[in-house]
């Protein structure tokens, strides 16, 4: 049985991608208040972006606002994207982008909710609860997380940015760190994820905007992927975000960009481009 | 306009209760895995308990597991809730548990599904990401959020209970305090969530199991009302929790309690009996 990011990995091999297509229907971008409006939105984006995207991650907040009925539209978007993919012959992974975090069998109704009412086959979720909170959603292998790490907002700097005291004797996993002294929290939990992921399918957020904190996490996370949300709309440096967060096969990030190719005059060219700019500086940085 | 927290008051009041009632639908307690039985479950339980329930408390997860026809029930949930109240003549509020987190405009998104499309008047959210992300919850001060701050799970030690260094001079808000030196996350969230509570519609969630920690919450936040789950099936000490952290005006705590109350034989009775055991060691507290 394959784990998540095994399955990832063949995707972007599939593709020659790096993308991962945001599906986030605004209020805004839509010409109406409704779920209809917005699963017609997200079918567009779908269609027209499939071939360039290494993974969709819907975002759970801009159905779940439309209540039932966008709960449905959800369903049928992850449902289409299956579709799309069979269609394809290439499966692209579902990213439910849901940042969910709570215990025991609560975790595990989040986890039935994720995976197995909607069909997805990963799904953001928030750290603070600790590993038992996370186990319910990575039971099986083929089923992946990315956890929160580092956020590129303001309030960043309210908890995840303090320097904590975690007994720490070795400051990373990695013999060759120029990283020492004092950790942050953000690079806690990247260890900890490191040591966590012993199925393949554990992951980690971490804006593209802060290439410091990327290098930072890298060198505490140096095998997991990064979902580094960023590019685009919040003016991410995208050369910066790969040379400081690729792993040394040269893969290990996934950029999600949403409004930056959902409001493109064209979705399909802004992708093809985007999947084109990654590709040409990871083959600078290989040189 | 009354804030979230005067508002939960008066229904304290109304009810002479600290007791808050869970909404937890699991599927073993289920006749079968529905959201019609979900819905008939939860109406029974606010039909029995509202009496002596100061706030509701319906958690998302088990609804959401059923996909839309789960959010339709939820809504309807709410709506029987607010039936209820308006036939008794004293409103209740309805804390939806979610523990959702996100940023922006998906904060604004998750923020409108709770309070408008679902009608809840609170939530829980999840403090990782900080100021900005609580923000669009607390915008109106008749809406209010309860902030994770220690939890009762084993995985509580991964982040919350580490020492963090957050270049503070004084330990707390109480010149009385007996709680000096390092501090952990926990403390550092309960301080800030204290700070940020301009409209007095800020709380915490933390465990009613560990007296030590209510207490060293209690100096750090000396006004905010927590909500303390454990109290029955977690087998928390009622009295060790009141005595740790009740607020100087003997209010300060909501206790909710799911499965001791939706399990019994009659869920009436056992809510009745765990308000007047709460009522008691109150009244012996202020002796």
């Amino acid at each position: 049985m394959e784990s998540f990011f095994s399955f990832l990995e063949k995707r972007v091999d599939d593709c020659t991608s790096l993308l991962c297509v945001g599906l986030d229907p605004h209020l805004d971008d839509l010409p109406e208040p409704t779920a209809a409006a917005a699963l017609t939105f997200s079918l567009n984006l779908v269609k027209q972006t499939a071939p360039y995207a290494a993974a969709f991650k819907p975002n759970a907040a801009f159905f779940e606002q439309f209540g039932a009925e966008g709960w449905d539209a959800l369903k049928q978007v992850i449902a289409a994207i299956a579709a799309e993919s069979a269609r394809m012959g290439s499966m692209i992974p579902v990213i439910l982008d849901a940042k969910r975090g709570d215990i025991a069998s609560t975790a595990e109704a989040y986890a039935r909710s994720a995976f197995e009412t909607l069909g997805a086959h990963c799904v953001t979720l928030n750290p603070y609860l600790g590993k038992d909170s996370i186990d319910p959603f990575i039971v099986e292998r083929e089923k992946g997380v990315f956890l929160l790490c580092k956020t590129s907002n303001p309030g960043a700097a309210d908890l995840q940015d303090l320097t904590v005291d975690d007994g720490r004797l070795t400051t990373d996993h990695n013999p060759l760190s120029v990283v020492n002294g004092p950790r942050s929290l953000y690079e806690h939990v990247a260890s900890l994820a490191q040591q966590w992921n012993t199925k393949n399918n554990i992951g980690l957020v971490v804006g593209a905007t802060q290439p410091e904190a990327l290098m930072r996490i890298r060198l505490a996370a140096p095998g997991l992927w990064f979902l580094a949300p960023g590019v685009g709309a919040q003016g991410g440096d995208l050369d910066a975000a790969l040379k400081a967060g690729l792993r040394r096969d040269g893969k290990g990030i996934l950029f999600p960009v949403s409004r930056g190719i959902s409001r493109a005059a064209s979705p399909a060219k802004a992708a093809a481009e985007l999947r084109d700019e990654i590709l040409g500086l990871q083959y600078m940085l290989r040189r």
